[in-house]
């Protein structure tokens, strides 16, 4: 990775001197010899002054696919384009494939999306304005409508003929869509098939009906889940009739599925770990209101701690297991919250009854081996045997609940609709600390008149 | 997600019916309709003893294309192989695309692993007792040997007569790679290339000589960022000379990073999230060996605490507060640490003393802004200023330090050459408990004489 920075930042020295030389040619030469991805990251990465001579000589071709390569969520795309005039933005736009227009459209305001639409013919402004209407995270926000489709009723060399013609637009060539006369997606067939059977064979016998698609609102994690199953290089997207809206390609999955990890990650660290560049201050002010919220929720476990302070009085030793119970608890907490919310992320939670159940077993066992633990340890190291059983025994009531709380949390939220993500890991042991040391004290006053000797 | 677990359930069923009342060839026709990644769940999730009849009636190219949509890491293949003579599963194996036979016999004690791959024609077993010696989570371990490739004094149809003949053998088509008689990796066509232009025309022209590879070696994180970043559908792999080894294909990259998410979500939790479907009792085994740990290490700090006793007894309120420092500071330091590990995974890590002195500023904020809130609120409710003071800055020291532990514990591991996903969130919390409480008691201490009174 190192190295490939490195080479990077060499890319945009050498560009930036041949514009600064004014060796045009060679500059949009050297330019257009890079990949598609490299040209993307040294484009953005030009000082302002090179760049605003770079788009004056590059094509509407080159700088399309400069902004298909670039990723809304790690560039200001926004601010990139309104560098030029709004007809060359528009003109490029209209080059770039329609979804990842729309993506760059959803990022403006309004009044700017409508100056965009209304410089674009009528054909691809609907294209990209329809794009736009779908929900983030859904499938429709996700697909190209830049696909191949074919009628059924053609010859293998039919196909290739319009595969070869329309090879440059499309995003994917993998398949080719088979439709009847009202776009309702009867097929597929691979490009595989097409390339090893004979020119006179009718597609209808290389056609697979049994034809995996997705609909426009489906939830992008399921869609990126079937793909990975089955392997696919891309998938169709169809309305609620069946008629073939667009595809998604692999490589949106790709990042579907780097998006939706960073997002479980995030939650299990009540932080938003995308923002990785963020300066110290950025980075500060998006930590702090979690922490504040989580020290809040930890301000009624001080003041249920404060209401025992008759018995810590009486029993200052209580004091020294406070932080035990309560990390171990919370750990455990973490265990079923992060078990839960993966099985709720891959679709493995459809047992409701018998998940639970496993997961009560499983917390009473954890339950038990440490508080088990905790007793002797403490029995011997204070040589104190009932002081070391309520230990013991407030541990193990303790995980119990903070299991179940983990596991429970994220099911209930799914199951109102939400992302099961916001549940994040802090927040469960925060709650936990609550939940173990009313159970800690309860059981500590059980036994009271055993540690005062202690 | 929940239909198609009941699709799969009702396609098993109907093609046990039909092996149970004979009907051979039906149940032959059904079996092969279904798509690969379906079959491949069908058949490991048929009843044994319908398996039994079912192998027998599968033609081998099916049952490797079964093998080959398994997970190695979801079924236990070498069981399903092993319900077989031996002389059929090498048939089987040698059938598979050579990656995945080797994922296979990786899973198997050394003495099976020599049956099969004596039973197998020797350049076949040659192929994949090569790729078996590449360790897991490389380049090496990934990739496939079914590539398509040419050398360079070629015209498009002559490659597209390549192509075509070796389509059904490749494990991609997308791309064809040009190499020099010594093998070495000069420059790939893209198949939409070859589509695009005239037969006659020589492919040195269409031919990208910008190639970018991977070395065998290269860790396959990296290598799954490139692919990623690049939207590449597969990408070559060399050894040291520039000779072509392989291909890795975009499905295996979408494992990678799935694999690579499971695993740091797993470190953040101390739990091992992609065994979600274990019995309670497996799953209990498998998370108790880390609570106790953590206990252990807990006791540390229920020692410190029991350390500092006489200082309760003068003073018990400060038990109320013992939770709510460890537990915030433990909730910045896991910030930090999900922040620093996330740094590590995509490479942004490079600027070492940069990133140190931006993570000590945000601690240095979110430190002073969360003592301040504890502060406030503790010298309003307790009516004691001086209480809220010590509270606060107590909390403010031991933020500081806990997000300074947990920044740097995964950048020093990652340093030291492992892999900084082992940090667990736990461990840091853990271990900044221990930190907070000699701090709290620390600052307490110094302030001692005003909370008696308080």
């Amino acid at each position: 990775m190192a190295e490939q920075i490195e080479e990077l930042n060499q890319t945009i020295q050498h560009l930036s001197d041949l514009i600064q030389s004014g060796q045009d040619n060679t500059f949009i030469d050297s330019f257009e010899a890079l990949h598609e991805y490299e040209m993307a990251q040294a484009y953005a990465g030009l000082p302002e002054q090179f760049r605003s001579v770079a788009w004056r000589l590059l094509s509407d071709d080159i700088l399309a696919s400069v902004f298909d390569n670039l990723d809304v969520d790690e560039v200001d795309i926004v601010a990139l384009l309104k560098e030029m005039p709004p007809r060359r933005g528009a003109r490029i736009l209209q080059e770039m494939y329609a979804d990842n227009a729309a993506d760059v459209l959803q990022e403006m305001p309004p009044r700017l999306v409508a100056t965009y639409l209304s410089l674009m013919p009528k054909s691809e402004a609907d294209e990209v304005r329809q794009l736009i209407n779908y929900d983030e995270q859904t499938a429709g926000s996700l697909m190209s409508t830049e696909y191949l489709a074919v009628e059924e009723n053609l010859h293998v060399d039919d196909v290739m003929h319009l595969v070869k013609k329309q090879a440059l637009e499309a995003e994917s060539i993998s398949y080719v869509y088979v439709l009847d006369k009202q776009e309702h997606l009867m097929g597929v067939i691979s490009l595989r098939d097409l390339l090893t059977h004979a020119d006179d064979l009718p597609v209808i016998n290389i056609t697979n009906e049994r034809i995996i698609s997705v609909k426009a609102g489906d939830d992008q994690a399921d869609v990126a889940q079937i793909v990975a199953n089955y392997n696919f290089l891309s998938i169709p997207v169809t309305d609620d009739n069946n008629r073939l809206l667009g595809v998604i390609t692999v490589d949106d999955i790709v990042d579907v599925i780097d998006e939706e990890a960073v997002e479980y990650y995030s939650g299990l660290a009540a932080v938003n770990v995308s923002q990785i560049n963020d300066t110290p201050w950025h980075s500060a002010v998006k930590r702090i209101p979690w922490l504040i919220a989580l020290l809040l929720l930890g301000m009624t476990t001080a003041t249920l701690i404060s209401s025992y302070d008759g018995l810590v009085r009486r029993a200052s030793i209580l004091a020294a297991f406070i932080s035990l119970i309560t990390g171990t608890a919370g750990n455990a907490g973490t265990q079923a919250l992060a078990l839960a919310v993966r099985r709720i992320a891959v679709g493995s939670d459809k047992n409701g009854l018998r998940d639970f159940f496993s997961e009560v077993i499983a917390g009473i066992l954890v339950g038990i081996a440490t508080g088990l633990s905790v007793f002797i340890v403490v029995a011997l190291w204070k040589q104190n045997v009932v002081l070391g059983f309520a230990v013991g025994l407030a541990m193990t009531i303790a995980i119990i609940v903070a299991n179940l709380a983990g596991y429970l949390i994220p099911v209930v939220i799914d199951k109102i609709g939400f992302d099961p993500a916001v549940a994040s890991g802090p927040f469960i042991t925060t709650l936990s600390d609550l939940t173990s040391v009313l159970i800690y004290f309860n059981v500590a006053q059980l036994f009271i008149t055993h540690f005062i000797g202690g």
